[in-house]
């Protein structure tokens, strides 16, 4: 039997983007579209260009990108009461970006009809039809999200029901039925899709938009999907305003591998614990290692009988396969999993490693102590190249920063000054000893220019490489500003970038890790002639 | 018509302690047992008696305390196979334990009895039975955890059932059916309850105990009891091996507050979400923000439009009455914000502003311009406080940072070290300087470390906080390591705990901000009377 399709729909640039820690540059928002894409997610919604000029920036921008299946999405609402849709301005905006489908949020509740748009309920009506039509002659695909759906049914279903009609006969492709507090409960929410789909009769295209207020998202959208949803929206990781929106990360694997049903992404569901925690890289957010499918701790087992009966047969403590959704089991006796993860990483990398070699079993050796250490390749596949290199006895190094020095104050209302030197040798342990020293606008700015000058005499091509995006994170386990600190750095050069990691007590010190592999990784680039 | 009652049954200290990242001291259980006995949950399951010295020692300990509602329960399993139950060592454990409920558990999964068991069907059958009876004649009252039971029952149901017939009829008080993999979803527990009640017949007590692999752990507690379950077992926030067992604090709002069922705890739902932070105070693990009901963005509103709506009419954007489960509204500052947020949250430090006053105008034209440089109030609630202080003129300073300097260096292979020294004015202006240095493991360490040693000197209080937390953000405009940075810092004293932010290019210098802050509102606190 043909399996049923489902289209995922991600909002984490958008309701992601609402979430009380999440704060995402431009160029953050860039390379999540472009994970998504490569995860193949149906619809990217990238954000609502009328609220700010940031996210009409990033549609202008992802138009430079060739996505290969995903498609983007513009959010937007419905026209302003005193407006028609000629002269909206919200609606011009979403026109202004250019994307094959768009997305409006409507009305569905009469308290926020009369409270809220201050309109009576015909109007609210025509404002939907007449916002639907005008979008509908001007872009390809058109999705209405209807707002408070399941609160406006409970209160007045008939008006409920209306609004989406007058949606769907003006044209929209999908209606998506919105639980936008996160009040309703699974039972409720079966009863009143049914009789939605009672009401609305054949030809009713409908997704399901869910909230986490009562830890019901994932369920609810997976109960939506039985019942016919033929697109369901959330994020990764459940990220979105309050308590998070359904967590696509734990439904998709339900979805495909439970459920039966099919969709773009399965393909890639090895991939999932990576995008995952891609994201949340990106977010400069800590990954929860209780998520389930994709977090840390989803298949750790702890020692004893548990360990070797699940060894025996996974399946008797495990509910599904890690590694279909790219995670790990994580065990004390065997590591497995582990080392399937890094043949397969190494190839990407052109490097060829047995199952059986004493080689591997170093490198997953050394790996799990610096992860121990607080160190993560997730997005530093660079240092993770560098150091098979180098536990192959391959090392890659062009240059030994001998020592440096940093300097930092701030007297009176003057700004802050840093200044750093460094001793430089090349080619390392027997070359030329360069002393150099630089200003920066703050000490690891003054030590990245201090190393950059000092490279250049030997590399010019140096020049070529810039430093495109520099994060800190600081990790668990001493109190306050005695934390460790994770450094991550992305550099660019020409059409490559590369990701390198360091780990220290020290900003300074982490920051130096990250700066010489990424130095190191761009000379390496060269010589492989990229 | 009378509520049903349903019985809440904790396993925070024995499931929940089984997670990854969670270690309770015995001096913890005690504290977690006194909480939960005070906010009236029914059942307190205290550990394993059997399986370490510890939980022992917590059974003898709790019995000098005179508990007000809950009754405390001792884990196990059913008798060892080459054993009996007159014969057995952990069935003797749990008679030492000399609790008022006993909870086994035994195999309802043939696999599980064939492979980890080693014995014939039958003779599980028999064990369950004859461990139960044995029991029986010993306590009061005794539950039987049937492991497994959903994949047992997928797998032979015939069998699953009669394991929990035997339980029934060697007299079991309740049978707890146990999604222990966390892979079931709702519809097919429904659909095997279902199946299950037709076969047991009247008479039948049974409990639900599910886990989260599948994010479905709530739902399936929820949907058990509308099929009649009459004890969820499960932990606080959800703690547990994995991804954690069914979270106790989503699911009892849900069941008193939105299907109208009866839990002795209802009448102190008030506190839950003081329950939910105290036991994750205790076990030393961050309390998540996004966390249903009780977590600190639960009830947080963002948007302008947003905001004055729900000031108007709170159920347009929330499921519940956040004081229903003792968590508060959150209005929080961001770019979307307009003068209805401030004024609220200006109320909230106990200053009333105006709508129309020129001063509001002012505050709100600042921290617009503050949030452009890249500033965030959001989790920075004293920096903002202070800043409304100062902007009406009364500016709380009671020391002035004159100056300071930060020295870190690397040489060779010898470990980073940094030095900071400062130059502190108290009272702000015309006092004494104190000039001191300080050691850290890294620059801002140096720094902070100087800065307090400074301080203590004129404010010995300063040495009863802490900072708990320290983040950096790396914001977006200048590249790689030339970027403004973000830190937030958040403090604590005795039960208080504040956020505090600074931005700049140097690090130091952004810290220092925050740092600031932080002392200077712990000095405001003190001098508040708080």
């Amino acid at each position: 039997m043909a399996k049923r399709k489902v289209e995922i729909y991600d909002t984490t640039l958008r309701d992601g983007a609402q979430a009380e820690e999440v704060n995402f540059s431009l160029e953050d928002k860039i390379r999540i579209a472009l994970k998504l894409d490569e995860f193949k997610i149906d619809y990217i919604e990238g954000g609502w260009p009328g609220s700010n000029p940031k996210d009409l920036q990033f549609f202008k921008e992802i138009r430079n990108y060739n996505l290969k299946h995903a498609k983007i999405v513009a959010f937007g609402s419905t026209h302003h009461p005193k407006k028609n849709p000629e002269t909206d301005e919200n609606l011009k905006q979403l026109l202004l970006a250019k994307t094959p489908v768009v997305t409006i949020f409507g009305k569905s509740w009469t308290v926020h009809v009369k409270d809220a748009l201050k309109v009576d309920l015909e109007t609210n009506l025509e404002i939907i039809s007449n916002s639907i039509r005008f979008l509908k002659a001007n872009v390809k695909k058109v999705f209405y999200d209807a707002e408070h759906f399941f609160d406006g049914f409970k209160e007045d279903p008939d008006y409920a029901i209306e609004t989406i009609k007058r949606a769907k006969s003006a044209g929209a492709d999908c209606i998506i039925l919105c639980d936008t507090n996160g009040g309703t409960l699974p039972f409720e929410m079966v009863e009143i899709i049914k009789e939605v789909k009672r009401r609305l009769g054949r030809g009713f295209n409908f997704g399901i938009h869910a909230h986490n207020d009562s830890e019901c998202a994932v369920v609810n959208s997976l109960e939506a999907v039985r019942l016919g949803a033929v697109q369901v929206q959330g994020t990764i990781n459940g990220i979105g305003e309050r308590c998070g929106n359904a967590n696509l990360c734990s439904i998709i694997p339900n979805l495909v591998l439970k459920m039966g049903y099919h969709c773009s992404c399965a393909e890639n569901l090895h991939k999932l614990t990576e995008v995952s925690k891609y994201v949340f890289e990106i977010a400069n957010l800590p990954h929860p290692s209780r998520l389930p499918f994709v977090g840390r701790s989803a298949f750790a087992h702890k020692g004893g009988v548990h360990v070797s009966a699940v060894l025996k047969s996974p399946r008797t403590y495990e509910h599904i396969d890690p590694l279909a959704v790219g995670n790990v089991r994580r065990v004390l006796v065997s590591e497995l999993s582990g080392k399937s993860n890094i043949i397969y990483k190494a190839r990407e990398f052109g490097i060829d490693l047995k199952m059986d070699s004493p080689l591997l079993n170093k490198i997953v050796e050394e790996i799990k102590n610096l992860e121990a250490e607080g160190y993560e390749f997730e997005a530093a596949e660079a240092s993770l190249e560098l150091l098979i290199y180098r536990l192959m006895g391959e090392p890659k190094q062009y240059f030994e920063l001998l020592s440096y020095k940093v300097f930092d104050l701030k007297i009176d209302q003057h700004f802050p000054k840093a200044e750093a030197t460094v001793l430089v040798r090349v080619p390392p342990g027997v070359g030329e000893v360069e002393h150099t020293a630089a200003l920066g606008n703050g000490p690891v700015n003054a030590l990245d220019n201090a190393l950059r000058k000092a490279l250049e005499r030997f590399y010019p091509q140096i020049k070529e490489m810039e430093l495109e995006d520099y994060k800190v994170r600081v990790l668990p386990g001493l109190p306050g500003t005695a934390s460790k600190v994770r450094v991550l750095i992305i550099s660019r050069s020409k059409d490559k970038k590369w990701g390198t990691v360091g780990v220290s007590t020290d900003i300074l010190e982490a920051s130096c890790q990250a700066l010489i592999d990424s130095y190191t990784y761009k000379l390496f680039l060269d010589k492989k002639g990229n």
